[in-house]
């Protein structure tokens, strides 16, 4: 029998969670105090259904928004979840005293996990069934970024993250494990490394934001669309990753110095990037933005699932 | 008359600039010091033009090589020429001495681009002709990721600039302007900022070589190959720019003052991260490796350009 999951919170992340595994042929409980808050996401979630429809990266919108239910109380929602994903707002108190129900109600052998993106798990994952709580943070909106980072606590069970790995990949996701609990974890560092760094670029006066912009889409996230840093440099060189680091180590090294990622953001920077965005796209054209950012996602999706059968992944 | 370009240095990235100009119709005249590499690089460009062939980025390899011819000296490279892009080794003196030749034999209005990728063009560019003179920076390799690196020394002009610029729309590549010479210019710093925080994450047993490069490659990166970094800040909060980083702006300057970009990389952290990619490919396999890279690469720009004509670039 296949896992029952059990969705806590339905805003942008829990209603993404809901799609990740009701289309891979889950039956999904969700769950939120607010009954309101799951009608508009539950509406939502139709919407995304039919666009991931239309692309083709799901045969019937309608089949698995059959697996999507609606549990009126937490109890009703665990009752039966082999796997339970908390996707509350981020609030330390709020996750620990959802946490301590949810332990209190899951059947023994249910897997807990957070949504977190900040607080270090064990500032509220110390409940009776620790050893079966982790952080699994996605990224927004799960159902189209599969990345998914497994934090466990020190007190969270081999077999715990072991398992959780495995849901994940059959779900199609892609898990990673963060072995400390660093702030950031592993992608938002990533992320702040180069955020931060444009940040004091355009702040200097070295390059504008729309070109910041292209330098990544048109050059530095081609490749990392297809393959991580380390594959990257592997591939720069005849000699792989030792005679890349050979040749460049040192002058990877000497920037490294020069980079400004620690440097507080400036309000002139701040403004100057806000008003050339505005200039792209009214604050009235933001929300069919995003449709279009999530409808390029689903068509990269399926190219590169198209592509790893063709040319190989 | 549409623009004749000079290639001066006929390596990977010289030969990837014949054929970004080619393609784009321009009479191409490439020219090396050593005849036997000229001859080896032609070799790899048909290849290469089969390839394009192949997934239906040209419509014809034959029509394309012919716009190539290989000029035997320096002079004649440069007979006729309107936009010359040198690509000799990354070596001060040599470059310098490069430059002075090509702006005594060039024509008066022609413009010297270089390839050059670390060596601030204000050293070597400083030759009589030298408000005609400026960096262009390609990736590697050119005719597959189209971004490119303007950088003008204080003596280019605003002409050569702008001329520079519209030649690379007009043949297909994305230039943008770096208006300060600093040290890796934009793309190699924001790499850097990847790489060196990916280092330490390894060296601390955060995680996984092949997991960081899951990061990228499964999270990170899918947006990143169609959205810049700020964009991607944008259109993360229905408030917009100004809305992200007032809700997380704290969290990244906090993140920023904890990332180690600047520290050295540990011999531990290299061995483990190349032992890792060996295990995966093969010394023997990286060339097949490489050839799989570029049809990716291929297949990304095809998928781009068919996205941005069904959904809006």
């Amino acid at each position: 029998m296949s896992t029952a999951v059990a969705i806590v919170g339905s805003g942008l992340i829990g209603r993404g969670w809901a799609i990740v595994f009701a289309r891979a042929g889950r039956e999904v409980a969700l769950h939120d105090t607010d009954a309101d808050r799951v009608t508009a996401s539950l509406k939502i979630v139709d919407a995304s259904l039919r666009d991931l429809e239309a692309i083709e990266l799901i045969s019937s919108a309608a089949e698995v928004r059959a697996r999507i239910s609606v549990a009126s109380s937490l109890a009703e929602a665990l009752d039966g979840a082999d796997y339970v994903q908390e996707s509350v707002p981020e609030d330390q108190a709020l996750k620990h005293r959802v946490f301590t129900e949810m332990d209190a109600l899951a059947a023994p052998e249910a897997i807990l996990g957070s949504s977190c993106s900040a607080i270090p798990g064990s500032r509220f994952l110390d409940v009776p069934g620790r050893a079966r709580c982790l952080i699994a943070h996605p990224v927004s909106p799960p159902h189209l970024v599969p990345l998914v980072e497994l934090v466990p606590t020190p007190w969270t069970s081999a077999e715990t993250v072991a398992a959780t790995r495995r849901l994940m990949e059959e779900v199609g996701q892609v898990p990673v494990i963060v072995h400390k609990e660093i702030s950031g974890f592993v992608l938002n560092r990533l992320q702040a490394a180069v955020i931060n760094e444009a940040m004091y670029l355009v702040d200097e006066g070295v390059v504008a934001p729309e070109d910041l912009d292209k330098t990544m889409r048109d050059g530095l996230g081609l490749r990392w669309s297809f393959m991580g840093p380390f594959e990257t440099m592997d591939l720069n060189s005849d000699q792989g990753f030792e005679g890349y680091t050979g040749q460049y180590g040192a002058s990877y090294q000497t920037m490294g110095a020069d980079l400004q990622v620690a440097r507080p953001w400036r309000d002139e920077a701040l403004t100057l990037i806000d008003e050339d965005r505005r200039a792209r796209v009214p604050a009235a054209g933001i929300a069919e933005r995003q449709a279009w950012r999530d409808r390029r996602l689903m068509a990269l999706l399926r190219h590169k699932a198209q592509a790893a059968a063709d040319i190989g992944g």
